[in-house]
Order: structure tokens, then sequence, then C-alpha cells
């Protein structure tokens, strides 16, 4: 409510550093373990015990992780934690801590940061995150948000992508493309394309999947494990190369929504090559063991609705394919920054 | 040596993501308590026993903090870990770990990369910090160096800013202005400006006071501590803001080079004036109780030869004096960023 004192046009450079760094650490609650919070030179924590820490960094930049044109800034915020926890959920990990650091145009309005920041609190709030520290500072250039995530996990139960074998089932969380398409919805501006449209809100706000990720790895249910950021056919890619393995995939076996197929077939696009290329989805991508299979029924009583879908198979070699009922083809390329 | 099969002109965007990922992270070597390194989606590191962790982030963007025009990408490089560090240093924190985010211009240099990451790592090497993990993504702005620090301190021996008390002795280390002196010379491109000159060389390459940090902390000889990486006015005034105390300084006391004073004569600036606002020190500034300069003598035994000068007292109230010849007056306002 304090908030509402400053003038509703005022931009970032008219307030100050030490202004916006109070406007933001006055808004944090600090748990027990955090013996000193933001303000100081560093932050200083009581580190978890008997665990093991896990640690990630990701950066969104205006314009080319987001558009403050058509995401709003309470988006871009959430994004920008939300896709760090994936990362740690990738990993099998718990969240606990976050660090934000901020490059903000001069004319960036302080509303602005403040809705930025609405997204970002609202999603550590919701996986109990504490943001410990931070950064402020200005840039000529477009809006970097970076995040670095701290979790935990216990000794030998984290998710690597090295481990899959031959064999190994290949499972994805949620479904895949709904991003993507929400992102060319809102891009063609398109009827129905609000934050209530199922894709939109997909893209809008990704939801980490960290109950699922600490569920396969508290139950030893998974032999490998990435998240979705840049499409299907990267994540595969990924496992594959990390694993020295190659996958088979049936695209009739991915989960791909109505409302994806509904945009697919009004726009003449392929759902399937959506699906694979398209990014931002930040679910799960794993690989089970068959005779763990019990430990994945374990796994996902505990993990709730979210569905989980057996897409393929780990193969011998290097190949990566996709089969469909016109046989099989190589996998297409994923999306690639800098591509 | 394998480096030298990208052509000379090569820019980032030519190589892509991958790559530039696969090119820094082979450069790396884990220490054993790093469980997974980089590669994966996030770091699984063993924390240390028995300490508490310390955490920073801190960015540099280009044109803001360092200017590729005349700045030498392997010192952009050195600098971003190295205020970092700073900062654990300010702490009394032995740095740890560190994770590496990079906005990375299509056009940049692949040669321009690997000299930033030579700077990187030849700081990270000189303390013992292990790159753990890290990001690459692209922007349509400036180059934009994120850099995530951790440290450990032994309980209840971390420094913060808030522990200065009335009648506690103000010390700074090293020379204060240098710098700032430095970064003159460089945009004036003034003849003798070359990586040769003292001050110029205190610009490019700062030098986290980590040993020192350390030693304060280990003998508890310190009551309040800060980094100064915007000028000792804005050191001051940070330090005097979170102990909730005034601050009296001598202009008399300030150490400042014999270069710097050069310098400023021939401009026709005030050393005064330039050291106390002027930024990119990273000297560590710090208070001593009256009665704990036995334990100052201490940790100056284990320091070596980085000069520590008292330079004022913490005084009753919250008024920030500067005291010289003339009499006292009001301490000139820091460098803010965005003001």
């Amino acid at each position: 409510l304090f908030l509402t004192t400053t003038p509703p046009h005022t931009t970032v450079a008219e307030i100050g550093e030490h202004e916006l760094i109070a406007r933001i650490t006055r808004r944090l609650e600090m748990p027990a373990w955090v013996e000193v919070g933001p303000g100081d030179d560093a932050a200083v924590v009581k580190p978890p015990r008997g665990l093991r820490e896990v640690l990630t960094t990701d950066a969104l930049v205006d314009g080319v992780h987001f558009d403050l044109a058509f995401v709003p800034a309470a988006a871009a915020g959430h994004r920008a934690l939300a896709v760090n926890l994936s990362d740690l959920a990738a990993m099998g990990a718990e969240p606990r801590s976050a660090l934000l650091s901020l490059a903000l145009p001069a004319h960036l309005a302080v509303t602005a940061l403040d809705e930025l920041l609405d997204g970002f609190l609202a999603c550590a709030s919701a996986h109990r995150t504490a943001l410990i520290g931070g950064n402020i500072t200005q840039t000529p250039g477009p809006l970097v948000i970076n995040v670095t995530a701290v979790g935990t996990v216990r000794p030998r139960r984290a998710l690597t992508r090295a481990g899959a074998r031959p064999g190994d089932e290949i499972y994805v969380t949620g479904a895949v493309g709904d991003a993507a398409a929400g992102l060319a919805m809102l891009r063609a501006g398109a009827a129905g394309a609000t934050a209530e449209s199922a894709c939109v809100r997909r893209y809008l706000k990704p939801e980490a999947r960290v109950r699922a990720g600490l569920q396969l790895s508290h139950h030893g249910a998974a032999s490998s494990c990435v998240d979705l950021s840049d499409g299907l056919a990267d994540g595969l890619r990924q496992l594959a190369r990390a694993s020295s393995v190659g996958v088979e995939v049936e695209t009739s076996a991915l989960p791909i929504s109505d409302q994806a197929r509904a945009w697919h077939a009004a726009t003449g696009t392929d759902p399937v090559t959506a699906a694979l290329g398209g990014g931002d989805d930040y679910e799960l991508l794993f690989t089970v063991r068959p005779r763990h299979r019990g430990r994945l029924r374990g796994a996902r009583r505990r993990i709730g609705d979210l569905p989980i879908t057996r897409i393929g198979v780990v193969t011998r070699g290097s190949s990566l394919t996709v089969r469909d009922a016109s046989g099989c083809h190589e996998l297409p390329p994923g999306f690639e920054h800098f591509r």
C-alpha cells in the first residue's frame, strides 16, 4: 500500500537504485535459516543438513524470451523464476532460495517493476522459495531478468540427463506444444488469445513441475530427466547425447491438447511438428527402467492430477527417430538459440 | 589448442548455443565436491560442513560497467567475477563456486568470448573458485555478464554492514580513487594509459580483497564491512545507514596514490573529491572497535603487503562529515546507478 505514493508514470531512472532496492526488500520475509538477507553485500544462509545442493542460473531477455509488448510484466517475473525452478525440478530438487539480478532500461515504469515482482514473488511463495538477494543495474538495452535458484536433493537422488539406458521407457509430463501454440496465438493477436485461453496461459505462466521432479527423485523412479525449455525434440536430443543412447518416439502417443490441435487445424500447421519443435513447455521428459514401473506408479500416486504419458523407448546406438503411420523419420532439430 | 580450429572472425551466432556451451565446459575442471557439473539442468554440490553459505549476484553491462571499446574482453571477464568475489570478501567469506550467465549480442566474436573466459577463469583459478554452471543466451542489446558467487564463512563470523558503533575506527584497504583515475585516463586516451599504468590496471583488473576479508573475519577484527564498488562516499553512506550511525572522515588520511594525484594535478581535478566519488576500487571499508586493535594487528600480519589505513571514526547520530584544513563538510553523494 505504501507503493501507491509513487506517481503512476514514474520511471525506474527517476526513483534511483537505492529506492528500487528498498522497494523490493521491504516486501520480503525471510525464513529462520537466512542469517543475513537482502541489503548487505551478500546473503548468509545456514545450509540444509545431510542434503546436496542444486544450483542453476537462467536469464530472460525482453524481445527474446518474452516480449513486454504482449506479455504482462507479472508474467515475465513469474517466468523468470519458473524456468529456474523447472531446472531444479528436472534434477529432482526442492527449491529453497533464489537471487534476482535485474538490468533495467531507464524508461521502464516503476509500476511495471512492481508487477514483475508481483509475478516473481507469487511464484516464489507457491514454491516456498526465499528471495535472499539480488542486484539492480541499468542497461541501455532491453530488460534482462537473471535468476539463480538454489535447491536441495537427497544424496544420490539427483536426476541427471546421463542415466538413460537402452530399453528404458520415455515419459513426458503434461502436454507438449501448448506454450508454442499460445505464443503463436498472442503473436497473431488471435481472437480468444486472452489469459483465459489454456494455451496462452501455459505460455504466459509456465508451471515448473517441481512436485513431479521431487516424487520421481524420492521414489528412485527415473533413470534420467531433463526439462523442456526448447522443445521436445531438443530435450530428446540432450538426453540421448548425455546418456549416449538413441531414442524412438511414437508420434501417436504425444500428449497434444485439444486446444493446440484446434489451433493447428485452423492455421494449417502440423501439430506433431509443432509439439516437437515448440519451446517453453517446461514439462519434464524422463526415462524409466522397465523393472522400475512400480516405482513410477508410486511416484504418480503422489504427483496428483498431472498427466504422465509414455511416448517412446530408449534405443541402442545414437539414432533419434520418430515413428508415425508412414514409418520412421529422423527427429527434426529443436530450437537452438543463436541459430 | 582445439580453439584454433575456429576461423578468426567467427561470431557467436555462427557457432550456436550448444557449441558455445561445450566450448566453455571443456575448459573446466571440477573439484571432488561437485557431483554434477556444467552441462546438466543444474549443478549438484556437496555443501561444506559446519559453515554458513554466502551468496551474491552482480551483473556487468557493456557500456555501463565497462566498455568493450577500450576494455579488453579478458578484463571484462575478470571484472565480472572479481566484483562478486569482492562482495564475498566484504562478508569475510571464502569463495567456493560461481555460476556465469551470459547474454551475448549475435555479432560478438567467438575470440572475444574466449578472451572473456580467459579473464574469468584466471580470476576463478586465483581464488580457487569452481565455475559449476551457467547459461548462454542471445540479446539484441549489449553484452551482459551476470555472475553468482557462493562462498563460506564460519558461523557468527560474517561481516555485515550493520555492526558499526560510535567510537569505532574506520579503515580502508589499499588506495581509493585509483580506478576512477584509470578509467578517466582510458577515456581521455591519455598518453601512458596502457595496461602497464597502475591506475589503469586497477580499473581494468580490480583485485577482490578476499584475503583481507577472510583475515578480518577469522580474527573477529571488524565490527562492520562493505566493499567499495560505487565510491568511498557511497560506501560510508551504506555503512552508516545500515548501522544507524554517523561517520567523520579525515581527508588528509585518505590513501590516494601518487599516480592518481599526478593525474588529478595534470587535469585540474580535486583528488579528494575524486577519491570520495570515484567507483570501481573494490577495496574494503570496515570499522574496528578501539579495544579490538590487537585483533586488527593479528589480521594485518596475515594479510600481507596490502596497506590498511585509518581514515576516520564512527559517530553518534546520523551526520556524515569529511574534515579538512578548512573545517567540516557534508559528505558528497556517491555514484548511484540510474541517477
